[in-house]
C-alpha cells in the first residue's frame, strides 16, 4: 500500500482535504497523486441526486444519508452548488450543519462550485469522488441542482442516477427536455401527499412505456421527505439497481466507460495546452488588428496555426 | 460578390436552408462554405432570450418578431429546442405556424436540437447565424429554453441577452443560480400583471445594485406578453443596449471574442480527431482488458499514448 493510501485510509479529514484541493487546484503532483490512488478505486458505489431547487432534494438526500449510515456505511457527499452569490451560502450552511451532528469522519461533506475549474465540472467531481473511493468511503452521493447539461454530464458519472420531481409545478416538463429522461434510473415523486401525485406518476408511467429500455426499467418512489416516507423504499430501490448492474456486468461497462472518457479528457486538455504556445497567440492577436471583412475566416487561419 | 453570397443574399428559402444542412452535418465543403462567407457577416443583430418553461417566452418572442417586422427589419429565428420526444414538437409547431403567417422571405425560422451536433450546440447555432447574418438578416434571434451551461453558452454569442422570469415561480432563485446573472442584459418581468410582481422586481433590483457592473448596468421590463404590454418597451431598450455597444466599441470587441471562440474550436477539434486514430484507439482497448487494479491509470496511459 503506498503511502498516500494509507493516509487517506484512516479517513483523515485533513489528509483527504488536502488531496482534494491537490486536485482542485491542479497543484504540480495531481495527476501523480491520482495515478497513485487509481488502482484504489472502484469500490464505492456512486448515486447521482438531482432535482430542481424546491423539490426537496436537500430533504430527501439528508433522509438518505441518515438511512445509509444506519445500515453501517461510511458515505461521502459532492454537492455541486452552481455559483451562486446570492443563495448558495444558505443552502450550504444547512447542509454543512445536518452532515456535522454525526461528529464521524465516516460523514465527509464538500461542496465544488461552478466556477474556477480547468476541465468541468463533470471531470473534477469525478477525480473528487476517486479520492474518496480510494479513502474507503463505501458510497458517494452527488447531488445537483437543475436540469441542464452539466448536471447529466456530472450523473453520468454516477452508478444509480435518482431523479426527483414534484407535482404540480411543471418541472416534470423541464426534467424531460433537460435529457435527464434519458439517464434516470429512479423517479422520486417527492412531497407525493401534495394534489397532483397521481396524476405525475400517470404521466411519468406512460413516459417509461413509451420508451424502449433494453436493460433496466426506471422505476418510480413516492416519498414525504419531511416525514421520512417512502425513504426506505428508496433505498431499496438504490440497492436493487446496484445489484441488477452487479448481475449483469453492467458495473464493469460503467467502470471503463469512466475510464476511456478520463484518458480523452486528459489527451485532449493536453493537446489543446500544448497547441497554444506564446507563438500561436501571436499570430492570432496579429490577424485581429485587421478589419473584419479583410481578415482570414476563422477556419483559415485556424488551418494556417495548425501548419 | 461570390456565388454563394449571391444565392444567400435573395434569402432564397431553399440555398439558406441548403447552406444551414451542409454546416450543420458538417458536409465535405462545410468549412469552405464557412469561409467564403465570413467576411458578409458581422452585421445582423443578435439577440438572446432565455427563460424557463411557462414563462412566456414564446409569446413574448412572438410580440417581439412582430415589433421588428413592423419596423421593416428582416428577422430570423433560432430556436434551441433541447431534445424531448414529449413536448418539443408541439411548441415548435406554435411557432412554424406563427412565422408562416407573415408568408415573406423576411422572416425565417429555424430549430435546433441538442442532439446530433459534433462540437457543441452553442458552436452550431453561431455557425447557422452566421449564414443568416451572410444572407443579409438584420436581426437574429437565439431562443432557448432553460437554465443550464447550454444556453448560457448560447447567449453568450448574443449581442443584448434577454431573461424572462416571471412572479411566484421560484424562477428567478435557478436563474441566478445558472450563471445567467452574469450575462444577462435586460430582464424581462412577464406576467407582470400577477401579484408578486413588485416584489421580484424589488429584489432583482436590489441583486443588480449588489453586483459591481463596470459597463452597462442591466434594466428591468415588465411585460404582459399576451396582450402586448411593455413589447414596445423592451424594444427600445434593446435598442438602446444596440447604440450602448456600437457607442463604447463594445460591439467590436464582441465580434473579436466570436472570432476567437471560433479559432479555438476548431484547432481543438481537428486536434483532437487527429489525434485519435486507429492505432490509439488500440492502445486504450487493449488495456481495458487489463483488470482495474493493474491497469495503467487513466493519466498513465494518456502520457504513454501522448508520447
Amino acid at each position: 500500500m503506498n503511502k498516500i493510501i494509507e493516509k487517506l485510509s484512516n479517513k483523515n479529514t485533513k489528509s483527504i482535504s488536502k488531496a482534494i484541493s491537490i486536485v482542485e487546484n491542479q497543484e504540480d503532483n495531481y495527476l501523480e497523486l491520482l495515478s497513485e490512488i487509481y488502482s484504489y478505486t472502484g469500490k464505492a458505489y456512486r448515486i447521482g441526486i438531482t432535482g430542481p431547487p424546491g423539490s426537496g432534494k436537500s430533504s430527501l438526500t439528508d433522509k438518505l444519508i441518515e438511512k445509509i449510515i444506519k445500515n453501517n456505511l461510511s458515505i461521502a457527499i459532492i454537492a455541486i452548488d452552481p455559483s451562486s452569490p446570492f443563495n448558495g451560502g444558505a443552502i450550504l450552511g444547512d447542509r454543512i450543519r445536518f452532515v456535522n451532528k454525526f461528529k464521524s469522519n465516516e460523514v465527509f461533506f464538500r461542496s465544488m462550485s461552478t466556477r474556477g475549474f480547468q476541465g468541468g465540472l463533470a471531470m473534477s467531481s469525478n477525480l473528487v469522488a476517486d479520492i474518496f473511493d480510494a479513502s474507503g468511503y463505501d458510497v458517494i452521493i452527488f447531488e445537483t441542482v437543475g436540469v441542464g447539461q452539466v448536471e447529466v454530464d456530472v450523473m453520468e458519472a454516477a452508478d444509480t442516477v435518482v431523479v426527483i420531481l414534484v407535482p404540480e409545478s411543471g418541472d416534470d416538463i423541464q426534467m424531460m427536455k433537460g435529457g435527464l429522461m434519458e439517464i434516470a434510473d429512479l423517479y422520486v415523486i417527492n412531497k407525493s401527499d401534495r394534489q397532483g401525485s397521481d396524476k405525475l406518476f400517470a404521466s411519468l408511467n406512460k413516459a417509461l412505456e413509451i420508451n424502449d429500455y433494453k436493460n433496466w426499467i426506471p422505476k418510480i418512489v413516492k416519498t414525504v421527505a419531511i416525514s421520512g416516507e417512502g425513504v426506505d423504499n428508496l433505498y431499496s430501490h438504490i440497492m436493487e439497481h446496484k445489484d441488477f448492474l452487479n448481475k449483469n456486468m453492467i458495473i464493469k461497462k460503467k467502470l471503463n466507460e469512466r475510464y476511456i472518457s478520463t484518458v480523452k479528457s486528459f489527451i485532449s486538455k493536453k493537446l489543446i495546452d500544448k497547441f497554444w504556445s506564446e507563438k500561436a497567440d501571436k499570430v492570432l492577436e496579429k490577424e485581429l488588428t485587421v478589419t473584419h471583412q479583410k481578415r482570414l475566416s476563422p477556419y483559415q487561419i485556424a488551418n494556417k496555426l495548425l501548419k
